[in-house]
């Protein structure tokens, strides 16, 4: 068995901001050997996402749109939370779209549909933060 | 370490549909010969979801009247992504539900609770689609 | 290859709760033996979610707010699963929360960023449920 392990690190400079991963997170499987097997990408914070959708313009602003109708930032007392932070909506918004994404490996490639990409998705950012990749395989 | 991948494909008639595919994955497990490991199911398409919960017919159109709440298919302009396509609404109500699962693999079989059951959720039908079933263990 | 397989029983008082499982989860992964490989937590009912989140007090209440909005206990006749049962919402909540988690070993350690912790939600309580752990690696 082959494991490999890695960190992608972030730092944007405002509050939400999406960066797509997919080439790096395919770079991390052509280095790891890996022929056969999963691929587990995830966010290291809880006030940042990783997912797979597709890399439209248009969407990018649409996801914003409804989070912040489900999980709005301001005003700041609307979440418990927020007793010494500003960041509650972030927490819940990343909760809605989720901390991982596992992917199958499979000839050495991630074994994706014609339009997934995977992205890193900054809900509280304007500091250094980071995602893991974990591979396991042969 | 054995590995095992298969497609399993959908082409259903209508914008939005529910398909049990546990036995499908049941199958899998058992060409696979992997007696302990895990699997991976997921969708290949932004605009389907893997999930699992409850086979009951009640629960599908719940299902289908909270996504719409939260990401409305009309009005089409509601959405950015919708310049060229009409869909915008089944890429968020995927993101809602999820992409893909991660099931336990024990003594041959899903190793899973009293109810759970995997569905695959068409949420912009009308065309042939898929999902990846991908299995690592021994 | 290494697997391991462990039940973690719940019995909570009350409809909803939230139980940090992080040191239950650490706790199996020292006992696989599992120096590098991956470990997935699920709950085995469709009325529980395990996630990832900061332990702060004060975010709890803020799900719970938050998911009342998206998928209300009451009315019981809001939802039609709700024929012979009162869970609609619990099944609802669940899927907004996921099912389940993939977690990195490193090292023999859980490979956590610096406030990940595992929780299991109780949506529908008053009985006895369970999560599973399952890990592979070597």
């Amino acid at each position: 068995m082959i494991t490999y392990r890695n960190d992608l690190w972030f730092n944007i400079n405002k509050r939400r901001g999406l960066i797509n991963i997919t080439e790096a997170v395919q770079q991390a499987v052509r280095e790891s050997g890996v022929k056969e097997g999963l691929v587990l990408v995830n966010a290291m914070h809880i006030t940042a996402s990783v997912f797979i959708n597709d890399d439209e313009s248009g969407l990018h602003p649409d996801y914003d749109v409804g989070l912040e109708k489900l999980a709005p930032e301001r005003p700041y007392s609307l979440h418990k939370h927020n007793g010494y932070e500003d960041n509650a909506d972030a927490n819940l918004k990343r909760t809605v779209m989720g901390r991982e994404v596992m992917c199958a490996i499979t000839d050495g490639k991630l074994d994706f549909g014609p339009r997934e990409q995977i992205f890193y998705y900054e809900l509280d950012g304007k500091r250094e933060k980071r995602a893991l990749i974990k591979i396991i395989g042969e």
